[in-house]
C-alpha cells in the first residue's frame, strides 16, 4: 500500500476485453499494475495494448497487490479468487457477471481466514466485442460497479475496493449478491436474450427471404448489437443465473403475450397506452445522470 | 417537370419528422419543394425548419408539383392520396410502414383513372423522436427505400419515384406489399415490441425494486431506445399489419421458448450454439454495405 488506504498496485488476473480496460483504467488512476492470463498470447497483446507488468503466474502477478482484480471467464473466477488469496494480495475482487454463485463458491474454497479480504464485484460496462486490443479505460467511465459484500467480508475490503472504484472514474454501488443477480437477469441478462433471439429469427427468415435484411434499418441494428457477443461468455453467464433468467424470460413473455393479445383484439388505445407508459419510463432512464449511454453491457 | 423525367417540384403532405426530413432532402436534391400540415402550427415549424413554401390546403400544396408525398399519420395517408391525385400532382407516393392496407384503400377509393400515378413506399429510415424539429435531411442517406407497385401502378410512375428516391440519396428496392409488410413485421415492427416490451418490464420491476435502472447499462440503452417512439404512431402501424405482426411475435416467442428451455435445462453447448449462429448472422448484418447503420426505423 502507498499508504493505510489506497491501493498502489493492482494485480490483474485475466486480461481479455474488461482485465485490460481495468489494468489501463488503474494505470489511469496512476496505480501500478501487473497483469496475468492463461493464455502467455492473450497476456502480451494486452501487456503490449495497456503497458503492464507482465507476470508468468497469479501468484507471480499478486507479489505486492494491494489489490487483485480477477477478471477469468466465470467459470474460473472463485479458483483465480482463492489463489490471489493465498498468494497474499491485500483484498481480492473480481468481475463476474453473476454474483451469488461466485461468493458462495469462494465461501466453499477459500480458507475462512481469508475471506474477509474478498468482496465480489461486477462493473456494469464493457462492450460487445472480446480482446485486450478492443480494451480501452473509458469503458469504466461513469458507469455504475456494482459490489458485493456478504457476511464474511471485512467493511475496510469494501471500502477499499470503492475507493479504488472511484478513482477509476466509476460509480460503487453495494447490493446483496442474490439481489444483483434478480436485477441484472432483467436489465442485462434478458436484453442479451432479446437480442440474440431477435437476431436469429431474422437469420433464419433470411433462408426463404433473402431480402429480408436489407430492409433492416437503425432500430434493428440497436436491437441485435448485443447478439454480436461472445457465445462462450454468455453461455456461462446465463448458466450460472439460471433461475433468476428463467424468471425474468417468463416475465418478459407474460408482457409480450399481453401486448400481442392487445394487438389481435385491436384494442388501439389500450396499445397505445403500453406504449405510452414505456415511453414515459424510457425518457425517465434517459435523464438518469450517473448511468452512461454509450458502450455495451456485460 | 423540368423535363420529361425528372421530378422537379415536390408536394409535402404531412410535415411532421418524416414529411420535414423529406423536405430538406428533397431541397438538397434541387427540387422546388411545398407542405402542407393539418396542424397550422407544425406546417408553420416546418417551414421555418426546411425553408419551404406553406401551403395552406393539400389542394395548394399540390399545384404544379411533379411528386407529392404523403407523410401524414396512416389512417389519412389514403385519403391525401387520392386528394393529391384528384389535385393534379403528377404522380404520387407516400411513406406509411405498412403497404397492404394503404394500396387496398387507395385502390377501392381513388377512381380508376388516376390509379397508375400511385405508387405505395416506405423509406426505411427515420427516429425514434417526432415533429419537424428533429428533421434532417441525413435521415434519408443511404436507407433502403420500399416502392410497392400493384398491377394498377405504371411502370412511369414508379421508375419516376425511384429515381427521385436515388437523388435523394437513398436506394429504392421494389417489393409486392403484402411482402413488405410480412418482412417489415419481423424486421420493424418485432423489434419496436420487443423494446417497448422489456422496457415495460423494467419500469415495472421498479415499482419494487428502484434501484433495478440503476444497473441498465449500454445494452439495455441500446435495446430500449426505439421504446421512446410515437405511441399513437405505432399503435396504428401494429393495428395496420395485426396479422402480421401476430405471426412474428409468435415466431419469436417460439424462439425465446426454445431458448428458455435450453438455459433451464442447463445445456450450456446448444446454448452457445444459439449464440454463436445469431453472432454470425449478425456479423453478415454489420457487412451488408448497403444498409446504414444509425437512426432508428419508423
Amino acid at each position: 500500500m502507498t499508504s493505510a488506504e489506497e491501493v498502489g498496485r493492482v494485480a490483474v488476473l485475466g486480461t481479455g476485453l474488461m482485465g485490460t480496460s481495468i489494468a489501463m483504467a488503474s494505470a489511469r488512476a496512476n496505480c501500478d499494475v501487473s497483469g496475468w492470463d492463461r493464455d502467455p498470447e492473450t497476456a502480451t497483446r494486452a501487456a503490449a495494448a495497456a503497458g503492464f507488468d507482465r507476470a508468468d503466474s497469479m501468484a507471480e502477478a499478486c507479489v505486492d497487490a494491494d489489490l487483485a482484480v480477477v477478471c477469468t471467464p466465470l467459470p474460473e473466477i472463485a479458483g483465480a479468487v482463492v489463489a490471489a488469496l493465498a498468494a497474499g494480495a491485500g483484498v481480492v475482487t473480481d468481475v463476474g457477471s453473476v454474483k451469488s454463485r461466485v461468493v458462495a463458491d469462494v465461501g466453499e474454497s477459500a480458507p475462512a481466514g481469508d475471506l474477509h479480504r474478498f468482496v465480489g464485484g461486477h462493473p456494469m460496462g464493457g462492450s460487445e466485442r472480446s480482446g485486450p486490443e478492443h480494451a480501452s479505460a473509458s469503458i469504466v467511465d461513469g458507469i455504475i460497479w456494482a459490489l458485493t459484500p456478504t457476511g464474511a467480508t471485512g467493511g475496510e475490503t469494501t471500502r477499499r475496493v470503492a475507493d479504488w472504484v472511484e478513482r477509476l472514474g466509476a460509480h460503487p454501488m453495494e447490493l446483496d449478491p442474490q439481489r444483483h443477480d434478480r436485477l441484472v437477469a432483467v436489465v442485462s441478462h434478458l436484453p442479451q436474450v432479446a437480442s440474440t433471439t431477435l437476431m436469429g429469427l431474422a437469420a433464419a427468415e433470411e433462408a426463404s427471404e433473402p431480402e429480408i435484411l436489407l430492409l433492416a434499418a437503425g432500430g434493428f441494428r440497436d436491437l441485435t448489437r448485443l447478439a454480436g457477443s461472445n457465445p462462450g461468455l454468455w453461455s456461462e453467464i446465463l448458466l450460472a443465473n439460471r433461475d433468476a433468467i428463467v424468471d425474468a424470460i417468463d416475465r418478459y413473455r407474460t408482457r409480450l403475450d399481453e401486448l400481442r393479445a392487445l394487438v389481435a383484439d385491436e384494442r388501439a388505445d389500450d396499445v397505445e397506452a403500453a406504449f405510452a407508459s414505456a415511453k414515459a419510463a424510457r425518457l425517465t432512464l434517459a435523464a438518469k445522470p450517473t448511468v452512461r449511454a454509450g458502450v455495451g453491457v456485460v
